[in-house]
Parts: C-alpha cells; structure tokens; sequence
C-alpha cells in the first residue's frame, strides 16, 4: 500500500539521520510547526525496539528545545496520532496565544481569524535543531 | 496558582509510582483512555531532566502496550498538550473506527454519533498496565 511518509520527504527538510527525520510543516498561522517522523514503516511507536524509541523520543524533545529557544512560545504541543497516516510521525507545534487555535488543539475549533506576523526564519532553525541534537547518539 | 493535577488525582487511579501516575479518563465514548500525569508540576517536557523523561515515556509506552494488548484498537494517539492545564500530562487514547471522532482526532468533528458497547474493564487494564510497568526504572 502507498505511504505518503514512505514516498516523499513530508516538508522541508531541516535534519534527519538514518533513522529519522524533521521537516518543517507548512501549515498557515503554526509557524515553527515541525515532524519528526522515523523512516521505517511503521505504525505504532511501541513497534520500535527500546532503543529506537528513545533515539525518537531524543530527536522530538530536541526539536521541542530549539522551537523554544527559538522562538519563546506560550506552550508546545507534541502528538503522534497517524490515524489517516499510519506511520510514525510527530507533531512539534509552538503554540502562542494569539494563534488560530489557542487554547484549543489546532484540531479544535478556530478561535480566531488573527495572523500574527510571526514567520520560520528557516536556517536559524534547521541550525538550532542541529545544534540541539549535536550529541544524539 | 491552583492547578487542577496538583489538586487531585485527575480520574480514577490505574497505577502510580513516585514520579507519575496513570489514570482512566472518564470520557463518553472512548473506553480504555488513559492519562499519564507528571506528579510535579512542571510544564514542558523539556523541562524534566533526561532520566525523567525517559521514565516518563515508557510509562506512556507501557500504558500504549497494555491498551494494545488488551483491547485491539485500530491506532493508538498520544499527545502532550497543556494549553489549558500547564502541567505535563499525556493522553494515551486507543482509536477505533466506529468511535466518534474517527478518523479525525478527538478534538476534531465529530464524525459518527454510534457508540459501540465496548467498555473499559478497569481492574484488567490496571493489572495489564502493572505487568507493562513491571521492570520500569
């Protein structure tokens, strides 16, 4: 069956390694909104051994680092649900009060028409999740 | 500042140790939703050390396991929101293809008023959680 995770890349790339990726989402009113999703197939994330788990686990909460780092949001949202895709992937959203959605999941109800004129400096980005993840093993 | 998850328990107790708890959602709809609550309030995952990070994700794996185990469902979702409550907690939320919101998540439109008659066995899900849980550092 196709997968649209295993056929292209997801977004832009800003890191990946032979287990995983990032990419940057492109989703209007979430700047900053990130995935990390694994390379292999696979549907839940307790089909991965210990190991690969905690190296997927290290990358998500790395990104949570630099998305905070970066950019100071009100909270940051973290989901792998892939009930349309199922093949691992996480959400990495920073959320700001003013965004569409806030407080509300970005799956809720719109709470708002209101476009900050907050955008992803690409680079820094990709730089700061690189140095956040420097040392993964 | 009065927080609901320092204040009380957040459900009914499935099983717990000294760093976090699990408990059972009361949620129409969703038998087996389980909630892995940080005992201290602290607000970004990123905020807990490495160790407990750790500890606190293969709690969440151990609950996932278990639901898996136990109950069959199409997809698991997790996630780590806090907009509302800013102290770490995750959903670990077994997903079927006749519950309500399927397959959107369950803050999304709901799709479907049926309710099947599947239903949350509690004493079961807390002994499968445990043994889940068994080893866990």
């Amino acid at each position: 069956m196709s997968c649209e995770l295993c056929d292209a890349p997801g977004g832009v790339l800003l890191w990946q390694d032979a287990r995983c990726r990032v990419i940057l989402v492109d989703e209007p009113g979430y700047p900053g909104f990130c995935r990390v999703i694994w390379n292999a197939h696979v549907k839940e994330m307790s089909d991965l051994d210990a190991a690969d788990r905690a190296h997927c686990m290290a990358v998500v909460f790395g990104v949570e680092q630099a998305l905070r780092g970066l950019m100071h949001p009100e909270k940051i949202n973290l989901a792998s649900l892939g009930n349309m895709v199922a093949h691992v992937h996480w959400h990495v959203i920073p959320r700001f009060s003013d965004d569409p959605h806030f407080p509300q999941p970005i799956w809720g109800t719109r709470q708002r028409e209101t476009r900050s004129t907050r955008k992803t400096d690409v680079g820094p980005l990709a730089a700061t999740i690189a140095a956040a993840l420097k040392n993964i093993n």
